[in-house]
């Protein structure tokens, strides 16, 4: 079995390395358009050739670039005998635009794996990365489900779990459990400064760790899941003019109850 | 030497754990309101007795109860002969409040370690919490020297970093890099539901592991730091503003560059 990964950043790279260590894959075949990169992963192991286009002859295609990518590979490969399978953080936009230009692929089985880093690049790849995350599925009705059973299999010989989900429900519910914290940990760390800095305990470390994340993965997000995103912000927004509010008002009572009732949303502590 | 610790959560055990084992202090009493909490610390062998006072032949007397309390102790501890220090997140207002009420007491050392956890109570202390920590001191202009000096060594014997700092200075930094990410943490947990909690990540975990914090030690740290916090919330809002406008406006390179100044801000990843 040949693999083709179109993206050799963290996500692209720790498949890579899981799916041959697992034995799912036993070629990989790299498409890098940052030539650094693409030398990078060759050297690292991670995959066993560059090329410019994906090769017919691969039996299945990553399409692991930034989101705002992926819908033209997918209408690239429209006619690719390969299975055809992604790793983007929004979904339904994906769909729509490759509707929009010639048809969805029966083959293409539109994938999110909820693991990464705000490390970047295959020099942060892991082979286990995906041991324990999740990963959701959001078929479309045209998509084939032996490519569907197919792909999950491949996520699952990397230990993750896999779960299907509306494209729709994804990109609205990941907008409040991912994009949001992201575009906020970006809003808050804007004022920070020297004076701040050194400061900081792990409290901030793990509050902003995502702050920290790339700005070319994350551009896009935002920039396809926006209405999802604003949304999710208008609610934060609300809940802060909340605890303005009882803050103002002096109300420590509301203000103690506005408190136990985060920690009983986030489901208590983590041990 | 003998100590008194005020509170044994997780900041009081946890210095009577580590200065017992860098033999700082011999023997700890605890004072300690909540029954339950002030045996689970004997128990655990975080205090070698309760008191419903503090004794009066106590070498030192750490107060480490919720913030709001501190003055009170201050003000009752004035003709204590021992070295009295805190733990407290919030100072000027501390400072302030012992002043309006009969004095400033010299020996009384304001500090704030940079150390903690969502978690609390005695059986989340470990003695090495203080290990590679910042403790800020505030001394007041009456502060007695010899007192300050004390502490600070008792802090570094437990592997701190004491630094110096205005007790204004101190309040309005620790707004944005402690004070603003707990209320920012609090009031983004408020829209997650069911639907979201089994959709969530590494990202999400740390982004919101303060979010599950003790509603009865952040309550009164919010309410004496007020106007602090809300200038840092101000600052806050007017960049989710930015944000939104970005976004509204498909500015990808403001947006990027919107997200690279974060990264820059923080200092980078971790590793």
């Amino acid at each position: 079995m040949r693999l083709a990964v179109v993206g050799t950043g963290l996500i692209g790279s720790s498949f890579a390395l899981g799916a041959r260590r697992a034995g799912v894959f036993e070629s990989v075949v790299g498409i890098e358009p940052d030539a650094g990169r693409a030398d990078r992963a060759l050297t690292l192991g991670v995959i066993d050739a560059v090329a410019d286009d994906v090769p017919a002859d691969v039996d299945a295609v990553l399409l692991a670039g930034p989101s705002h990518t992926i819908a033209d590979w997918v209408v690239l490969l429209t006619d690719h005998p390969g299975i055809l399978f992604d790793a983007g953080s929004v979904k339904a936009p994906v769909l729509a635009a490759a509707r929009r230009s010639g048809g969805l692929p029966r083959r293409f089985v539109p994938c999110h794996p909820l693991a990464g880093s705000e490390r970047s690049g295959p020099d942060a790849a892991r082979p286990d990365l995906f041991a324990d995350a999740e990963v959701i599925v959001t078929p479309a009705p045209e998509t084939d489900r032996e490519a569907l059973v197919a792909v999950a299999g491949w996520w699952q010989a990397l230990g993750a779990r896999v779960t299907e989900m509306g494209a729709e429900d994804h990109d609205r519910v990941l907008a409040v459990t991912s994009h949001l914290p992201h575009l906020v940990a970006f809003a808050y760390l804007q004022q920070i400064t020297d004076e701040h800095r050194p400061h900081t305990a792990g409290g901030f470390r793990d509050f902003t760790r995502i702050g920290a994340a790339d700005a070319d993965m994350w551009t896009p997000i935002f920039q396809l899941n926006r209405e999802a995103v604003l949304t999710a912000l208008d609610e934060l927004e609300r809940s802060l003019g909340e605890a303005r509010d009882l803050l103002g008002a002096g109300d420590a009572d509301g203000l103690a109850a506005f408190i136990r009732r985060a920690a009983a949303r986030r489901g208590g502590t983590d041990d």
